[in-house]
């Protein structure tokens, strides 16, 4: 099953801090972190979204070094988990291209640092992805996470991972990777 | 406990892809992503060791723009997780650094990706810290992780993170993050 889950790293509709629909610059050590994530946990892949070209093109050219240039030949375990990267421009066209690949609609899974509404449980959403029938799309924001309309447009949406105390601004890379860890490590 | 248990980024000694035991760069994003976890799980703190002046120059001259300069007015929440960082030489002196604040030396504990020898489970690990008497000193290597020399110094190694497969190529972000929650997670 986790072979047909794919993290979606969304650039554009995200949140600034006062809560502004912003688009985010793409950070390319992100689209590393998720990667490798991806592939150590067996995941289908990655997808960065975003509606800018200059920045897909940005992408496409560090993907083309590690894919069949100059970083893949020196580091071959680098271009193994970035073979598995797509860059598409919206969270809608990575859903298509998740469909296309298993011929069934993904469902959406939001994450976000914030609690409140119907957040499901780690224990519940481990249980929920193993028996999924249908491909999955994790989806996590950057900047200061997901929009409001990012975070309606998915089926549900897992809890906060939260410290002892009132402090939880990880990365988006630690997030996705303890995320992914609960959800799918042994 | 956690409060008495920092984590150690380390840039040398550690080994390059062949094996080399080299003094890495340091990638400020790591020393974001570290602190920013640390303070999220209510640990001691982040010692980023390098034994190179003009790096830890870099590390200071980042440090005063989070914690007195613009950054930190712009973004106190990342100022709240880089109080938490100080710049050290070496493990030893992280060590040192550790005893003075506690009045006891740390037990140092390793993480490597590389399995074998007496590698500590996480179940285990997670028993040995919350019974420690002593502050922890958590030890992660950058590169291709620790040379030998500091995986020796150290008192116990952690089982590696491993996913389904035979890859478990993480970036030491991803690594720590998933440890940290092993260890001191809800």
């Amino acid at each position: 099953m986790p072979d047909r889950v794919c993290l979606a790293l969304v650039h554009h509709p995200t949140v600034d801090r006062v809560g502004t629909v912003v688009t985010t610059a793409v950070t390319t050590l992100d689209l590393h972190d998720f990667c490798r994530l991806a592939r150590t946990y067996g995941l289908g892949g990655v997808y960065a979204t975003t509606p800018l070209t200059a920045q897909r093109d940005l992408v496409a050219s560090l993907l083309d070094h590690w894919l069949t240039g100059r970083g893949g030949e020196a580091n071959p375990c680098r271009r193994q988990a970035l073979q598995g990267l797509r860059v598409v421009e919206s969270i809608d066209e990575a859903a298509r291209d998740v469909a296309g690949r298993w011929g069934d609609e993904p469902e959406l899974v939001a994450t976000s640092a914030r609690g409140g509404g119907q957040r499901v449980s780690f224990d519940e959403g481990r249980r929920r992805l193993a028996s999924a029938e249908r491909p999955v799309l994790l989806v996590f924001g950057t900047g200061w996470g997901l929009a409001p309309e990012a975070l309606a447009r998915c089926r549900w949406t897992l809890e906060p991972i939260q410290g002892p105390g009132e402090y939880n601004h990880l990365s988006v890379r630690s997030a996705a990777s303890i995320v992914v860890d609960r959800l799918f490590g042994r």
